[in-house]
């Protein structure tokens, strides 16, 4: 078999050619980086979870018609998704106030937004990934109007859903972060949900103890970081029951097993 | 005369009971800040040059149907406004890049924009005014949708009035901030430009030299920051031409004289 080519390699995640055109294979390494690159580590088995723990959300989102670039899980740390044009921006979804909002804007960690509340990042290490509005989206044509429009409208719908599946399995969605692409066929363009969902880009805590069971635990240095995903996963019901703890490796459930 | 009641002290102002219900005295005050008020200084006269510069300004934009809370000036550092509840935001229209959007962006100075850009920068000293998007406005209820597309409209217009003003006396207007007010009257309620239009709020280039005209020559230590306030306002014909040189202090041109 011919070697793959690589597209682009993300801090945690590299994409090759897909094996037809308008496909993209992407890799999940088991890479951690915080803090715009200046924390980084390796945490074994990260990849492994969020590839399926991605998969089981986009999937979800799929079938109430949120459309995702995945197409199907190919292997323990690799998916086949469509090739999308990236919008240059992060956008974010918080309920309660967490992270870079509470410093922002001086609010409490914990404390509950009065409403959802989205927002936009430029995606750019260098800069930072600066927080940007409508206006500079516009003015700098990352987006359109329309997409903006699109962007929220999803963004929101997202943030419905991932509630509901985290509610059900005892865990808080504090906020999360998603990208979107540009997919074209023919003359038709349309915005579909694009890089990936799992607790490199979400914030979980966990109802009963309010335990992070997210990225922050590498953030904050609290340890246990694949552990926590693990759990996430489990929950999720990615790994068997009698499968999720004590291993080194997660242990996943193949679709006709579920 | 008994002594007036002050009401607030800012950095560069100080706002007293005016005599009328609904009215307040605004002092302008010679103290200059920048950096969040970790640069203080005095600048002589630069207070006077201030009340004059927004007098003329806020009396041009009443003209052209922008309502503002100006009614009259008193005497050199003082003039009457109305009384009205201040959005707790400033906006920003950018039309050249400088300042916070170069670094935020990673813009040169001095690169056009591809279009005039409004910002919103949420009132807080304790916060360093931090960026915000219509999102946060809206969520806090620091305004609400009619309202900053009102304010959007209004600084747009503030914007083309401006940039014609100062092009008529070979000045580039770079951007400038404003502030907004909500005035009660009965049940009716507006917002009207508040707080100063001047040479400290905004960023004015000469359009020969690109010589900076404004509070920059502060921020980057340029020196002579009066004489170039003093040269924006004998630009715009509120200094008579043989008392704009050489003087310590401003001369002005009465209402009757001009």
């Amino acid at each position: 078999m011919a070697r793959r080519k690589q597209i682009y390699e993300g801090k945690a995640k590299i994409l090759f050619e897909g094996p037809e055109p308008g496909t993209i294979i992407q890799y999940f390494k088991d890479d951690a980086t915080a803090f715009n690159n200046q924390k980084k580590a390796v945490l074994e088995g990260k990849g492994v979870l969020n590839n399926r723990i991605s998969e089981f959300i986009m999937t979800g989102l799929e079938r109430i018609g949120v459309p995702t670039h995945f197409i199907k899980r190919l292997n323990m740390r690799e998916q086949l998704v469509r090739h999308v044009e990236i919008v240059p921006l992060e956008v974010v979804v918080r309920n309660v106030a967490a992270g870079s909002i509470s410093k922002r804007l001086g609010i409490e960690d914990g404390t509950a937004l009065p409403r959802s509340v989205i927002e936009f990042y430029f995606k750019n290490d260098d800069l930072g990934d600066p927080l940007v509005s409508e206006e500079h989206i516009t003015a700098f044509n990352w987006a359109n109007p329309q997409e903006i429009d699109d962007m929220m409208a999803l963004a929101l719908r997202i943030n419905d859903f991932l509630s509901g599946l985290f509610a059900g399995v005892g865990i808080k969605l504090i906020d999360f972060k998603v990208e979107f692409g540009r997919q074209y066929e023919g003359d038709m363009m349309r915005l579909i949900v694009a890089d990936e969902i799992s607790p490199d880009s979400c914030r979980l805590w966990d109802m009963e103890t309010g335990d992070i069971m997210d990225k922050d635990r590498f953030r904050k240095d609290l340890g246990d970081v694949t552990d926590a995903y693990r759990e996430v996963a489990r929950r999720l019901g990615v790994l068997r029951e009698n499968e999720s703890s004590g291993q080194t490796g997660p242990v996943l459930v193949s679709d006709n097993e579920k």
